[in-house]
């Protein structure tokens, strides 16, 4: 039911200001809540806008800590728009990968193992 | 894309032995890592036989805090088995529904919201 497949990090950003935009970094810390210092960093968040089942503020378990974009589909998404570019860092992205080129397409519960043994789960 | 649905948490249970087998409890009470005392509770897990992707110890997220099975799905399982029933503590349920009869089914991502407030998170 699951296929392993491989991709490469092209690069890593982090927003370190309240901005939702993102900014190249020469490499990341991860841990459980996140990459330290980024702002969508916690292991919990306050329910907000996104997440209309529970009571605005309500402390909930934070499903968002890192963001992950294609290379690949940055490019189709520029092409489509017909624009030069769509930088990852517009999407506020932390990682973008390259070899994946149907990564929104992948199944929510897909496991990304970085080679250091950090992890990530695609939770939608 | 999502839809709303409607289900009642017919018993609860706890594994509070080394044993996987749950026992049916009056209540119980839910944090992030799980319920506190059960065998599966905690934020972070070692990783086991079911995660081949990782070396075997590492510590990893608790994708399993809590385990939920259906009441209709147990009696069907118990039909096709041609035996009374199949009782979710043989299962190591946490907590038994009704009124979701295709609750295996339901796509990954899914959130239970109880009345309390607290809500569980569907991760396959």
């Amino acid at each position: 039911m699951w296929k392993k497949r491989t991709a490469v990090a092209e690069n890593v950003y982090i927003a370190d200001t309240p901005s939702f935009v993102t900014e190249k970094q020469a490499k990341i810390a991860i841990d459980y809540g996140g990459i330290p210092g980024d702002l969508h960093f916690g292991l919990t968040k306050k329910a907000g806008a996104r997440e209309p089942m529970y009571k605005r503020g309500t402390e909930i378990f934070n499903r968002r800590q890192i963001s992950i974009v294609s290379v690949e589909e940055c490019l189709e998404i520029a092409g489509r728009l017909n624009i030069p570019a769509v930088l990852p860092e517009w999407l506020g992205a932390n990682i973008a990968l390259s070899g994946l080129p149907d990564l929104t397409s992948l199944r929510e519960g897909s496991r990304i193992v970085f080679p250091s043994g950090a992890y990530s789960v695609e939770r939608g």
